[in-house]
């Protein structure tokens, strides 16, 4: 697949995405860590028209001189921008013009790539397109959290709960002191978060196989998890009592029995399912109970399988046996950069560098990561309080 | 005109300020004090279902009966509500699920008036529809406050800008010493807080024929109002330094012009033209500097002329003149009951009588007020931080 | 008594009033609305300083130049000062160096009278020692609610409870439609607040003779008076709801039993004393529920007895048949000028004037109200969720 | 120095760093990261009380039965405890009555060593001493953040300026990709978080001599060092913002000239002296504008030269050349266990190991750091935003 056949490809994923979604929907913003539909369609779609069309494409006009301004997400390169919190005020434009300028810069990128668009720029297209699936990760977690705050509890997609999986294996992986390369240094694609490859002293450790399930949630929760702050993190404790947190994010006891909101609508928490929702302080707290801990990124990226080819995404976690593509899973790592480690320069130098704080690295992939965007040196990242993206944990010892 | 069409063209009404509004616009909620369009179209449609409909009309089926919980204001006598700083969450039900809506009641009414509605429910559909106008109004305040938080400044209805009108009177009418009767008592409409009609004790007193006009604002401006503590009350003084106030809501200056949003869009302010979407704080520290003070509402009532029939109405006010149809006047009287009132009984004697606190009174009414919906002994109200009502001042002394 | 031996009593008593508090109870702020006790007396001694010594006393030294800046409450006129929420950083000057302040202004005064204070300065060395009685009550208020937040419970001054009081009798005294004369106007001291004199028409009501008392309030407990939304102002249930309300400030139940903190320490609460520290949303509510309401400032003015001279002071209440020397009495009336008001000229002026909105009156005098202190015609006044003063009720109807 | 010696004497020190500061000074607390003089007094003695005397000295009576709840900083397992925003409403117990607390508590202890303690307790003495160690530090940091906040800006202690530094050297250490060792082994006292001692692989790198001064940081500050986003973390530059950061804590700009508020009152800056009371967010954006980064923990460790012994204690810091007993220097290294590290077990288990998360640590020592606490390993740690310890940095590359 070419670059401009993998263009339209992820290019048109986003919309059929949103497509289940109103123009309503797309709108509103249900918390400030949060991005309208219409939003994360417009913004990835000014990241091709700053970043390549606009300084690069012969002749191109902008679609709109006010997107800039709209649209920007957080580079403070490309100048000022609306207020994140102030997304969801954003009624006009319209999804419909959303629509109309996702075609028009479409069409110039498809003319860009027919008439020859210089080589060194690929790498530019491929952060794009890298880019854009983050952000339809970010659009399904965020009409997620918004479908969840209606009474009514909406389905993103109807279907039927599928078949209930047999208990996971539970299993132990045992690796030995050695020295570890971690980080890409392959000729494709990564983040500059993941460079450079570099060596890393491992102590002797042990990985369980499977990610924690709903049932050993259950258990934890049952034994007092939530209730004894032995178990956490000052600041978890904290963030427990003033959330009055008793369970994951979107799971409400109804009549002794666990439910939880899903993209399909409200569904019974199956047990044999890998447990999602959860910020670190939760992870954190669960492992201590379980008298393990969570592995480091290096322990993790040691341990872990390459990610299969482009496996078939699903809305909802179903199967604790994989290493990808159900939940990201939290480290005990705080995210920090590696050794040697070199923001890429100009705006999209911005991308990573500057969240290198308060946040600790998941690794994995989701099972609404886009197929194809998971990588074993992938670093993803969260603040320890944050539940609404698909998040689970694996525990080390 | 009877009942059945009264109600019917008070419904189209509503629908016909709606329509220039997307659905987007519709949904969206831009602070806590405002309502979402949808959500005005679907309670005042409420309130006819539930107070009339479901326990009157014979055989008569609930829309939908999760929009008890949604649509709901503030009638704890009713039951729960969705809470009023999410009404903007609620992107499903659709605007077109609101249109259904309000068709369903609609077509339902319609039969009750044709079968036979009993007499003594008039004054219920009576209320309804008083409310439902009340509704028109806040409908286009809320949506002009959406749209001036837009970057883009979206016009609610194109229109230019009228001819300017000429500089007002401002003559002074002087009344003596009396007992005067204050408050409704005629057959016709009025809510519960207007009334008993009782005696009240008026000193000597003069009242101004027009209403204070943007030029003088400016005046106040230029002279350092917004800048001088001496002038203002101590709670508005600590507004005014919180809020960064130095002008009416919506003014901005650019170049040493001023320059206000409205529902036609930016505009230059017009000199004589009445001042529009000041606080009771400012309103108090104009007439303070200019020498006078707000007249109470007694004084108001007394001086004011019955209001013209079906004047047209305006989205912007234009005419100083006016005692109606122009802007809502702050009064120097705190909103508290009349001697003797009692609350309508029922779920709807809390329409008025639970905000009697930390409120000022507003009389007159405003260019955005219904035809017909205008009563010389109306008592509007609003805290008196309030900006986005269309409130402006007469002075008195 | 002459003016110099006036001003030699009150300032006496200021000091008296402080001398159980160690210096560390004169120096913590307890909430934002509360002063130290130091602050009070520092501040009380500056208005003398800044207003009589400074511009009128020949050759007068001010104490400490820095104290202008510390200990200005709030008159803007007289320039910047110290924010009020950070009265208790304030460890320095101690507690020490404010006696030795007061002793410095206290012996200048004493020489300035023996010199010949002029005659045109009494009024305002009246003034001076007025608002010094206001602060006494303030001193004693704050540091109710200082120790008040302390675990440890310590009482101010220790004391056996006294004999309980026999049940009050509950009888209601008519009036008749009347224009009265209400405010003051005789040749003595009165605020600025409390003129002019003027006219008011008043309609038929009653009022109870007696205080609400403890009794009357666990009644309204036990009947659900803080579950009930009906029985409540809008915003009153909004304060009810935030702020856990579910009995008067102070009063814990234990075991079925209520008890409150008083200045003797904490105490069992006793059924004929007058119900103390409720807001007026409190005693509104009350009213409301007993099928009454509050009088109005007219109302209570025209019914009252001219205080007793020279009541003695207790720290508590517990007369349920005083109008004065028990709480103060909520009034249905918001606090607004008199018509014809004019604010004293000049930074006194700031008194009282710039506090009339957001607030309700409240009448009689409280039980720590310094002896001498009350009228008939004074106009006390707090914002509608203030409970920490000595408040309780009257009912009317 | 036996352990009875060695408690009196660091018991003593507390006592004289108290000295200086009134009853009043004892008892406020300045912001709710801060604690009272008083109350660091109270319960580093309570330590002794709670985990020494009472459960092991026979016969023991506890001195006040209230003081476990007052005097609880965090320990979850020893009970509730009195909430840590309202330790400055405990004016009563009394700094005197403290004194007799301390007092007591350490007879007791005397006779308890005397009369044979036994030798298995020995760790927990030395832990409770290395905390009131600690507390030293604070009462200091806690107590400058205090009087600073005062506009009469009193000094602790009134002192010369020192004669002005020479500009130190700022040469540059080398070291060569090495697996070391890092943390605690040594028969001698360290706290649980630096242990166990393990193997760390470190790259090449860099580190400075010295410590950065004020004349590099009033460099960056003409540089626009607070004024480009592009130098700083998402998360800082937000701080930077919203608390209108302009330079270090405690510095004011007066006619173009820095001064800083220190132990001995106001003073100027002095170019050639370590910088302090920065936040990590600073610091870290310091170091990229000087194209260099801050040391990783293991790095600092690495580099760093033993502590001399009893090093003389100072108030603030002057040599830039010192490793320890200047300012704690911020590493780039969030607070995280070491590999294999276990929590003590009991209620002192919770000394450390609940607070790795959302802070980074700090290395070295400061001049408030009580002679003889110094240690190579020792892990400091504050969250990036802190700025009221005594915090500076040392470049690394």
């Amino acid at each position: 697949m070419n670059a401009a056949e993998r263009y339209a490809e992820v290019r048109a994923a986003t919309e059929a995405l949103a497509a289940p979604l109103s123009a309503e929907d797309q709108t509103v913003q249900s918390m400030p860590d949060a991005s309208p539909t219409k939003w994360h369609r417009a913004h990835s779609t000014w990241f091709f028209e700053t970043f390549l069309l606009a300084p690069f494409a012969p002749g191109y006009d902008v679609f709109d001189s006010t997107f800039g301004y709209l649209f920007n997400s957080y580079y403070d390169a490309v100048g000022p921008r609306h207020p994140r919190p102030a997304r969801g005020l954003l009624t006009r434009p319209s999804a419909d013009t959303i629509r109309s300028y996702r075609h028009h810069v479409d069409r110039e990128m498809a003319d860009f790539f027919f008439c020859g668009l210089p080589d060194d720029l690929l790498p530019l297209v491929e952060l794009g397109l890298h880019h854009e699936q983050q952000h339809q990760e970010l659009l399904l977690m965020d009409a997620k959290h918004l479908l969840a705050s209606n009474p009514l509890q909406p389905a993103y997609q109807a279907m039927n709960p599928p078949t209930a999986p047999a208990p996971p294996r539970r299993s132990w992986r045992s690796f030995e002191r050695q020295v570890v390369c971690i980080g890409h240094d392959a000729a494709t694609f990564a983040f500059d978060n993941e460079q450079p490859r570099h060596e890393h002293l491992l102590a002797d450790y042990e990985i369980r196989d499977t990610l924690v399930t709903n049932a050993e949630w259950i258990e934890f929760i049952d034994d007092g998890g939530y209730e004894r702050p032995e178990l956490w993190m000052s600041d978890g404790w904290s963030v427990v009592c003033t959330g009055n947190w008793t369970a994951p994010l979107y799971w409400t006891c109804v009549d002794d029995r666990w439910t939880q909101f899903t993209l399909h609508g409200p569904r019974a928490v199956s047990d044999h399912e890998p447990v999602c929702h959860i910020s670190w302080y939760e992870a954190d707290a669960f492992a201590r109970w379980a008298g393990c801990r969570l592995p480091t990124e290096a322990e993790w990226e040691t341990a872990a399988p390459p990610p299969a080819d482009h496996s078939a995404a699903a809305l909802e976690p179903n199967n604790a046996e994989n290493w990808y593509g159900q939940v990201w899973q939290w480290t005990a790592s705080p995210y920090t950069p590696y050794p040697g480690f070199r923001a890429a320069s100009g705006a999209v130098g911005e991308y990573n560098a500057k969240f290198m704080v308060n946040q600790h690295v998941l690794r994995g992939s989701a099972c609404i990561t886009p197929p194809g965007h998971a990588r074993r040196t992938y670093r993803n990242f969260y603040p320890p309080h944050a539940r609404w993206p698909y998040t689970g944990l694996r525990l080390s010892r």
